[in-house]
């Protein structure tokens, strides 16, 4: 259950952590069918070509919180400290939502976005 | 008013809690309806088989905020620390929000999202 | 542009601040018309009948940022410290986000969503 | 892929900031077309008319994140410490996120939605 195509435009690693908490983003992914999930990462910056292709595999009826950071492709992967986005696609339906936790300061700062999903059929894009 | 599915990528239940703040996540339902709500938890993880069907009642016209370390089933809950997704079914439809408060460290951090609703008749899923 | 049937299922005024802010909740509310808009709030609780038909009006081409310890009917409001939700109708579609800020701790913490919105025509409810 | 029109109702630039982050709100534009994006920024009051047609470029597969205290037209900006809403209309489909640091206190504090998209064939709105 779920969408295959999934956007998230706000994209950024803290890049300094206070206290005993990592700074880190999420991208949280539900896959309630009982086949493996098959993901396909494009990461898009403001100033250069995108990274395309970085996969993940979700097993069947499991959930997966993707650390940002892990996502690498021949050895490209998102820089600390730079703003950018996130296009997800899956072969099967599943639900994608974004968190990140920033501990820059003393404190703790949470957000958390459900992705952006794009619907099949939908005005043929 | 509203739909009879809802999911929850982003499950997490913070161990730690700091001053007189509890670290908790809460599944908001609002049922407008004028009947009694029956909700059918299903609680998915990283590493095992999920937890299914566990119950809870939201009467008609009324609010109620879930704290997800009640959801239990035969002896097992949720554990804190540990990532997580939700999915949940009603047989009259409802809103779902979830929203996390963390107090790990001195300050309070919260995020929010509204859930993510499948719809029927939307493409026979 | 917008809709007219909002629901925020995750109300709660928090009862304390610390620091030169206060803890509040936010109804954001866009009118993009050139039509006044008239808003009915629902109030619906935990363990009591709804408080309903709370009205309040947005000027066309304007943007109201409501507090809700400002929703009011008959010298009954909605408590501090309780949990509860909103059903919020509008006579023009409107676009309706809801945000919390939290000073209860030496630090603020802030969450938002976009209300779930039901459209017309869809499945008849 | 994406939508031409968005919406963010709960606009405010936090006119304090306290440590070494500067509060500040970012309007995060994700273009995953080959053509670059016009977008059109029309900013919503409480008590005066909108700023309207604030143009911006997001040129084609890339992430661009803009601050809202960039958007002006003609030296009017908008003013920190005040409530306001925004429109986003956009030549190709993109997806839009909106995300607010405040750092008022000695902490930081965030949030996060998807901003609210009217699609195409909607009801004809």
């Amino acid at each position: 259950m779920g969408e295959r195509h999934w956007f998230i435009p706000d994209g950024y690693i803290p890049p300094d952590s206070t206290g005993d908490l990592v700074s880190h983003e999420s991208v949280c992914v539900l896959n309630t069918s009982s086949e493996d999930a098959l993901l396909s990462f494009t990461v898009y910056f403001e100033d250069r070509e995108p990274i395309e292709n970085v996969l993940v595999v979700v097993p069947g009826r499991r959930s997966r919180h993707i650390r940002t950071s892990t996502l690498a492709k021949e050895g490209e992967a998102i820089p600390p400290g730079v703003p950018y986005s996130l296009a997800v696609s899956s072969d099967v339906p599943v639900v994608v939502q974004y968190s990140r936790q920033d501990a820059t300061q003393a404190a703790n700062a949470l957000l958390s976005v459900m992705a952006y999903p794009i619907k099949p059929h939908q005005n043929g894009r």
